[in-house]
């Protein structure tokens, strides 16, 4: 079965709003096993409507509508659908005692414009709205095809959804999507792909997909199934032979981020850590505080952007400032080394490089940073270089530095 | 002019991502005069996106697509589009030594799937990609239409637009929308809405909206105007008229985020800053640091998560901790004097709160945060209540405490 979301609303075209329904839509229409190939947002206008619905039943069985259904004249939706399915609207006396005592309760009278939203096209199935004033319906054609009619409103739309439409698809369809989402950091999209080429060349079910986020990748593994048991089933061989190839990149599933799996192995080994930190400014520390368990191993965190705050908060000594300069191997080490020896700490993870746009030279230029590790008595450091502007530079070092001491603690 | 913007993507099909792409595009469009009559989402599919292209083209003079720019075999708008317009696609130098450099930096080798990514259609302009691997393109066809083609991260997409693309299609409209953008801080978007009300009411040119950012809000006037010149002379008068409602709760102009401003402030006053953070664990640090010219003034940031580093770093009293616990005014104070007494600041910023989602009481809910400013020897204490989870409550802390020192500095 195969469906397109239309989304209809001027304030989409004018980029007032983001069509987070779409995705919310395309979701759960991916989990039902329906196809979804197209997309489309058009204005309140009647033609364009139709249009679209023209367009779209031209391959697909389902369309689901999102917005238009509000009181005023230009909202135009469920009589653009009755239209194109050449039925007439009639009054639904259920949706229009709902509506008088809804205005009621708010101490309103029911506007003739409000009356609009109670008339639907005959034998449509009327959906119930508990958090506004536009039911939504379910319009069905002689040709198989039907159009569901949803409010725009995300909180509207999505009880609606749930409660209405899911069951009445769900009948609808023998197979649904399960999946599942491996996180990888440490490989970049296109040399992951080149990983796991293989497997993408021969899938068949499941299929696996990589995408890229803002600093990792994930890899999706999804499989047509009659049941979520039978599913994960199937996604199983093929998430070992995706392990086997990725080994330690993955660093997590589903949707926790890397420095909550980090945060969880601090909280689980009971390992405590403290952060010094220069050009990322705290952005290492405030990562691991979002973790919520994090308080129980995070003893305390310095930002020493300066030189004379790495010496006297961090013991750094002036003459490794002075002889290889405060972004250093050596400065590094001394920053992880003094944050341990001033809290205490298991870990100690230090900071300091150039972000940029300026400050850099030939020797060192902007983007190069240096972390520094000091586990359990074993200082160790790593050079990297960054492209990017002053905040990737400084984003990329936090994950990156995260990641480190994430395999790290994995080897201990 | 009309155009279509389309998103190609099977990770918006399968509602992995929102199309916030779709969002900018729209509002960018608008500015420009140029009518948007219908936005599509396709996958990465040849055939579909052909498809896509012939229909909008019925009606459209320019597509701006974006998306699926990426190195690996299942990235084709490029391709597809040098298809429609019948092009064939070559090396293109400037971009291959760009790319070949790009990797060299990371200490990688080029993969002879990134290579694609420096192949245009003949005549095609090539726009530069300065956050990623993918430059975007322009490409015209003999029928005087043109396709954008534009990567999908928005971070890559919203510089190449606002650099390059831009400045194309402002040639092709003969007036030009001129706007300015004043930035808010400390009113919410409905409030502000009605505060401005009778100016909105009473708007023809320009016109005044307001926008609710992540944080913050913008409102932006926009003149119609044969000039830049004459933009910026009709937008003057509402300007001021804008600045005598909301006065000190305008905090800049542009797209200069309220960090930078405050960072601004301090260096242009030469008042030294240190910080001691709490629940935001580094977070208004990190983001002081984001101001590229701040090291001159920060002197020295302190993560002091647990009740010892509170202590031993910024000499809170026991006493204080035990009789009001380390969310409270009393301790807010003695951390703001504590790291200025430590780092010898004119400015000492503190942070303590209850982020969530555990750790509130009754008395002490979630979301109760004190921050503290000691301001040459001055200090003060303000009790905030924030809705929301962890991170949205960290990250309005944040915001919150930005904001007030921004005032404060203002009335020095």
């Amino acid at each position: 079965m195969k469906a397109e979301i239309i989304a209809i609303g001027t304030e989409l075209l004018l980029g007032d709003i983001v069509n987070t329904n779409a995705q919310f839509l395309a979701k759960e229409l991916a989990t039902l096993g329906i196809g979804v190939y197209r997309q489309t947002v058009v204005g309140d206008n009647e033609e364009r409507v139709l249009s679209a619905f023209k367009s779209a039943f031209e391959y697909c069985d389902i369309i689901i509508t999102t917005g238009g259904l509000g009181p005023t004249q230009d909202d135009l939706t469920k009589e653009t659908a009755s239209k194109y399915f050449n039925k007439e609207l009639e009054l639904h006396e259920e949706s229009y005692d709902f509506l008088i005592k809804y205005f009621e309760k708010n101490g309103k009278k029911l506007s003739e414009n409000n009356k609009k939203q109670a008339y639907f096209p005959k034998d449509a199935i009327v959906l119930k709205n508990k958090n506004g004033t536009a039911p939504g319906c379910i319009i069905k054609g002689d040709n198989n095809k039907a159009i569901v009619v949803l409010p725009g409103p995300p909180r509207e739309m999505k009880p609606m959804f749930k409660e209405s439409v899911l069951p009445y698809l769900s009948k609808l369809t023998d197979e649904i999507l399960v999946s599942k989402v491996l996180r990888v950091c440490g490989v970049g999209e296109s040399y992951m792909e080149e990983l796991v080429k293989d497997l993408i060349n021969n899938q068949t079910n499941p299929t696996i997909a990589p995408y890229a986020k803002d600093v990792d990748v994930v890899l999706r593994i999804t499989a047509k199934a009659k049941s979520e048991e039978e599913g994960y089933k199937l996604i199983e061989p093929m998430e070992k032979s995706v392990r086997e190839i990725l080994g330690d990149n993955i660093y997590g599933e589903g949707e926790a981020p890397l420095e909550h799996v980090v945060g969880k192995m601090l909280v689980d080994k009971n390992l405590t850590i403290s952060t010094a930190e220069s050009c990322t400014g705290g952005l290492v520390s405030s990562m691991l505080v979002s973790y919520p368990g994090i308080s129980k191993v995070l003893l305390e965190g310095a930002v020493t952007y300066s030189n004379e705050a790495k010496m006297k908060r961090l013991g750094v000594q002036k003459e490794t400032l002075n002889n290889f300069g405060a972004v250093s191997e050596e400065t590094a080490k001394e920053m992880a080394s003094g944050i341990v020896k001033a809290s205490g700490s298991d870990i100690g993870v230090s900071v300091t490089g150039i972000a940029g746009p300026g400050g850099g030279s030939d020797e060192k230029p902007v983007g190069l940073v240096y972390v520094g590790l000091s586990i359990k008595g074993n200082v160790k450091v790593k050079k990297f270089t960054f492209q990017g502007d002053r905040d990737k530079v400084r984003t990329r070092t936090a994950v990156n530095s995260l990641d480190w001491l994430r395999r790290e603690i994995m080897n201990l």
